[in-house]
């Protein structure tokens, strides 16, 4: 059974090579890496933001809007490497197969 | 049937209420939204940094586990402001049933 | 004796009130602070780019021209904030009247 | 005249060459470059979060404090780099040497 992530991905990855004025995704790839990481940034910025005014407000749909965003634009990064979600997944899977402060040490080394 | 992300957001979700000095998920609610957000700000520069260096490298395993932080934390903090991922999943697929062209346009007035 | 940092800024309040769809400034302050803290973001990410390509290419103007984005979008944030670059330059110079090690003790409650 | 920018740089630069266990400064430059780019990214982020705060709140001392350390680290950047703050002051004077609408449409090229 695949997921919608799998989905979503397969979906993106079919778009690559269509043509660049009709798919927004083929013209990330066109564009290439500095282009698709300039988004990577920015919508890391827009979620921080929509997280801050979330805080002050009941209505959280610019978040989800907005880590949807973010999600999307690391998934076309990744194939734009050559990389799949399951490769991310497969690194949580392993993390979290350890508990609590294990966890922790575990990523001390890159902090 | 529940996928990673499910399972994953349920082990962050029960880490929430653990002691901080032993779960980092449990220190970073302790510590609030701001600094849940500086995580998710600089696990996305550290992102670009990994594949900015990945172009140049054939190892690709540190944008692996780059990614795999940037999403563990937007995970807390869609969980510390009472989202899951469902929220963001859904809002994906609602997006990706409709065709590329379209697809651009429904993002254009973000942008 | 006036600096360019304090000529520049004087030169961005005039445009404040500038009609925004003529002067860039003003259009930035009639988007509102969220509009310019997500250029302070982009202009980041774009710095970090040209830097990481900059390391790898002689041709070093790009990273000039992110800097300077970068600064003058801080600069408009600072005005949009009733702040002004003499608080910041005034910070850094506190700073740096004191010496090597104790400058690193003195930001470590924040790192 | 030396201005408050030049004299700093010129105390950034003398710390570059100290002992990295002894100066922030030379532990950024012995660190090397993808050090001093994660945390230029860091204090943009922190700089954002604190002037949302700061919208908020009357106390302005963290955005300034902030905005200190994201000028601080693109300095030390500028010089790792072998760049100086006058390539970047030169260019946002030519920059407004010129008018509102001019200003804006040199700068649609990168945007």
């Amino acid at each position: 059974m695949t997921t919608i992530i799998d989905e979503l991905f397969e979906v993106l990855q079919s778009r690559r090579s269509a043509d660049a004025s009709e798919s927004y995704v083929a013209s990330l790839h066109a564009a290439g890496l500095n282009k698709i990481l300039e988004k990577v940034g920015e919508e890391a910025t827009e979620t921080i933001l929509a997280a801050k005014d979330c805080n002050d407000d009941p209505a959280r749909n610019a978040v989800v809007k907005e880590t949807a965003d973010l999600w999307f634009h690391t998934l076309v990064m990744l194939d734009h490497l050559a990389l799949t979600p399951d490769h991310v997944l497969a690194e949580l899977q392993n993390r979290f197969g350890i508990s609590g402060l294990e966890e922790k040490q575990s990523r001390s080394n890159k902090e």
